[in-house]
């Protein structure tokens, strides 16, 4: 194959024979290109597999910093790590780009109890929503109205809500295969479950976790307030907590439940996005952005939320410098903050990003876990997502198959959605992850190493592949 | 394009026309086909991940028993056990298949020393591979040659091993992404290794762990001596161990090692393998025969291995009765003994088979381990492949994609060697596989609910079609 130009050199030849030789010399090149490709993909896979670094920095972001939610001591101790990580990668530049996030600071006490109607009392582990208001000091006691829907709520209507505690008892549907759209139909009720139910009189509202794990942590997360309702005080219950209360309930319709929280909106903090550049060689005004979110729910010590996704693109920046490869367009690492409750790092590096009127030629982000990836998901015009899907075959040796999905992530979708850039999203097996997300229980102990290096090595790969030939 | 009969009835036509209205019938047929095909897997994997009991039956295979090695106590408590949960499925009949099992019992005391020069003494942490002799009662004392792998040994030859302990220090490949290759690679030092070490005259040999994971645990497994040799002791040093060794090698290579187990090798155990079949409606004879293995190394607790394994396939048994399928053809569950020091299970299961007469179709295996399932392996030849992988589309929404592994199991191996019968075997994501493998890490909190019933809703979807349309 690599000898059909000389041959074609040699003979006289009609024009239809001409054009063949052409396409064969063209899908020589393409070939050739492949070969070298699958080369490079192995040497990267090789390097982050034997030598990667992003477990151990993951140990340290997940044990000696832990939790940081944005405005705390700890998301500024981890914009303080990080930065010192990203210069050892050999990043060609390092700089902070500054970010005014909000500082929700959850209180010391966080108490419920079922108190029955025969006075026994159960305790029920609980955790206030990000942004939640505070319960009046001497707590919120007040009967229980369960529902499983906002039809349901609806249908009750203020004669049977008001004063009453709202229970969004929603159950997470073990039948979805991939758990992102079980947490998707779910993820409802905690956002919009305290106005809703404000909106019919409630004086507080608990909401059951989304999580695929019968266990008895709970899941906290941002909910949003609407602004022209009452703030009622809210939380998320554990599932176990859940099965507990909507049973009790059955039995004892009016038992009451007692809750006391203390957390507090406090002011705006400055904060950072972290960036590193490696300068592209042939074409530097080409950015490609890579990143994951750095600030995690203080409720647990954010390994796979998002630290997985932190370390990642500090592996990726340090296995392409430590390889040599210089890209063709500049990938530039972005560890983004305020993911969680905000998304302010994401709103600003996209109109920081138009603002300079910058080429971005795709973003892509990891920030569903630190499991085994098997695909990426494509959030760009279908002519975008053929040139990225006829690179498949480079990636089936390392089991990447899946290129059908259509999300990518939260932190790149101003950039997405406000500057037309093609999105991307590490697609990992999700299995586990609702097991632990934004709870006591996303800790270290559940990262597996070659997983997460299987996933640095993916977007490192796809990384390399965008640099080079462009979207 | 259910109409297509009816309309070709009502008009007259040409044979050319004929012919495409028969293929459109066809192919009517086969979608029709494939449409409810699709039904009933989405209604397997639904009772499955609603309903599953597999979590709990593995919970108390794990925790209530325990390792269960052949010939044990352990073994014969999981016999009844699972006999008696294959009952609870609504299997139509249950029975027990007779096996004579080796009875290999590791002694209580298995102590590992490195002696330095200067006096020093760290311990390490090391067990006996199944099937070794003890150590003499006072230990075994000896310096050490440490090799990579063996044409290392054989260039070292007798001069240079005699008398000496042998340290296989083959590093397991991090850099596969299918685990099992790098396993393949590394085991064959601990199932050879005490017999080519004794072959120039070592008198003991020591194995790194064929562990993914640097840890402290030591993994054992099944090692075999040439009768023709002398049979000197052997163990496994966890991955840790055998970097503390290599290290001190380097720095004093006059070092000696004690070792001291007292494993024995004890009369041959009646056991059993427990069957239970769901008797097929229009083809009875023609038998599916699907399975796992019950015995585990007493290292550990047998969660992963395979222990998941036995519980998927009951749970496709439950699962299959519960929804009131009775296959065409007959689902034969078969809870193996002895795959790890035998195989004695596997050999009886399949010599009985061809003394009967029996018509097979095909064996389905699970011993990979409990983790998310994304293929099946197919060992047979080229034409059934083919028919299997046209039913590809049907488990594409269960992410199961790859078809292109030729391996299966071990316990079905007997089965498929001698009678040529179809092999398969549930691939399943083996990242974390070898962590646990044979090592006291293989214990039930490894194990994540969603992803077990996955393995087995995988495995009842294709017994389905398997039992359905044969093959």
């Amino acid at each position: 194959m690599h000898n059909g130009i000389f041959c074609c050199v040699r003979s006289g030849m009609s024009m239809k024979k001409y054009f063949s030789i052409v396409f064969v010399f063209l899908f020589t090149l393409n070939v050739s290109a492949q070969e070298s490709d699958s080369i490079m993909l192995r040497k990267i896979y090789t390097e982050i597999l034997l030598n990667g670094k992003a477990y151990e920095w993951l140990e340290h972001l997940s044990n000696k910093i832990g939790g940081r939610v944005s405005g705390s001591k700890e998301a500024e101790q981890a914009v303080e790590y990080v930065t010192g990580i990203m210069k050892q990668t050999g990043a060609d530049t390092v700089w902070l780009q500054e970010v005014m996030v909000p500082h929700w600071v959850r209180g010391l006490h966080e108490v419920a109890k079922i108190l029955k109607s025969n006075q026994a009392v159960k305790p029920l582990q609980i955790t206030a929503l990000g942004g939640s208001v505070a319960t009046s000091a001497e707590g919120v006691t007040a009967s229980v109205i369960e529902v499983r829907s906002f039809d349901e709520l609806k249908k009750l209507g203020a004669d049977k809500v008001k004063g009453k505690i709202v229970f969004y008892n929603h159950v997470f549907d073990q039948t979805k295969i991939n758990t992102f759209e079980a947490y998707g139909e779910a993820v409802r009720y905690r956002w919009y479950g305290a106005s809703e139910a404000s909106r019919y009189g409630a004086v507080a509202s608990i909401v059951r976790s989304m999580s695929s794990s019968l266990d008895d942590y709970p899941h906290t997360g941002a909910q949003g307030y609407n602004d022209s309702l009452q703030k009622i005080p809210t939380c998320a219950i554990s599932t176990m907590g859940a099965e507990e209360l909507s049973n009790t309930l059955k039995e004892d319709p009016k038992l009451t439940v007692y809750l006391k929280f203390n957390c507090s909106m406090q002011d705006s903090v400055k904060s950072y996005n972290v960036i590193g550049e490696l300068r592209g060689k042939s074409k530097p005004e080409e950015i490609l952005t890579i990143g994951g979110h750095l600030d995690a729910w203080e409720t647990g010590k954010g390994a796979n939320d998002d630290g997985a996704g932190v370390v990642q693109t500090l592996e990726l920046m340090r296995s392409l410098k430590s390889l040599g490869i210089r890209p063709a367009r500049t990938i530039r690492a972005v560890i983004f903050m305020n993911e969680e409750n905000g998304l302010r790092g994401g709103r600003v590096y996209a109109s920081e990003a138009i603002r300079k009127n910058e080429k971005h030629i795709a973003a892509i982000e990891s920030d569903c876990g630190s499991f085994t990836p098997y695909g990426f998901g494509l959030e760009m015009p279908e002519e975008k997502k053929v040139i990225i899907r006829n690179w498949a075959p480079l990636f089936r040796p390392y089991l990447i198959w899946n290129f059908e999905i259509d999300e990518s992530g939260a932190d790149i979708s101003p950039l997405i959605n406000q500057a037309k850039v093609p999105g991307i999203g590490l697609i990992v097996d999700s299995q586990r992850y609702f097991d632990y997300h934004h709870a006591a229980s996303d800790t270290f102990d559940k990262i597996n190493k070659r997983e997460l290096l299987l996933g640095a090595a993916a977007m490192a790969s796809l990384s390399y592949l965008l640099s080079t030939y462009g979207l």
